[in-house]
């Protein structure tokens, strides 16, 4: 896909990454180095809490979304570079989910006092196999404009 | 430290965590699975690009946020469950820097339609070992109420 500068971008335009397919393993293994907390590394514990069954770490799911961006899912010209954003999890990520990201542009801001850049505003979704969004992220990201 | 009820909490309260020192092999681990892009793999393309010098991924630093928080940070009854938040990264996380998170609990709200449990909004912002912010997490986390 060719790279996108901030000419390129226009509010409504989506994208659609490639899949990710998580399991239980990939869950204990990020979850024991980033969130060690039961229901994100023990399947017994897990069932007996608050998210019945084993749940990945939302800042795994966080993760793995970015994982789509850059490799399918956004091609900025000089790569993803974010300043932030809003992030939420409605439902929780769960072994054998198979994950995939739907942005959108909400807004393609020039930059007022660097005119050799700009920012965008991308909402995006991540979905599981069923359709069902794991994770909300609207993100601002910086866009350069064409050299 | 004592775990923390919903009544255990009032605006204001504020927690630090441990710290934790990161290298440029963590922040090149992390970025080859998650964010693999040059400014967080590749020193010498780091250099030569946005950040002049190597960059761990901004959700590599949310991570070790969340592992400071989880370990030593905010010791909440029954675990840290985040319903979603705003982030934003002021400056990158560089190689050799020691983390530390400071947390400010910002408001206190009992659940209307369910009497066992609330929210609290908490401010963590992310330092390095010059005191400069890394990373500012606004976050909503679940709280239960005494049983």
């Amino acid at each position: 896909m060719a790279e996108l500068y901030l000419e390129d971008f226009s509010v409504g335009q989506r994208f659609i990454s490639a899949t990710h397919q998580i399991d239980a393993d990939q869950i204990k293994a990020f979850a024991a180095r980033f969130d060690p907390q039961p229901f994100h590394t023990d399947e017994a514990a897990a069932q007996a809490g608050f998210f019945r069954g084993l749940a990945a770490s939302g800042w795994h799911t966080a993760s793995i979304t970015m994982s789509l961006l850059v490799r399918s899912g956004m091609p900025i010209a000089g790569g993803l570079i974010g300043a932030g954003g809003e992030i939420s999890w409605p439902r929780p990520t769960r072994p054998g989910d198979v994950l995939q990201v739907e942005s959108e542009v909400l807004a393609v801001t020039p930059s007022r006092s660097r005119p050799e850049r700009g920012m965008i505003t991308v909402k995006s979704e991540t979905k599981n196999q069923n359709g069902e969004i794991v994770q909300i992220l609207t993100s601002r990201m910086l866009v350069w404009r064409k050299p």
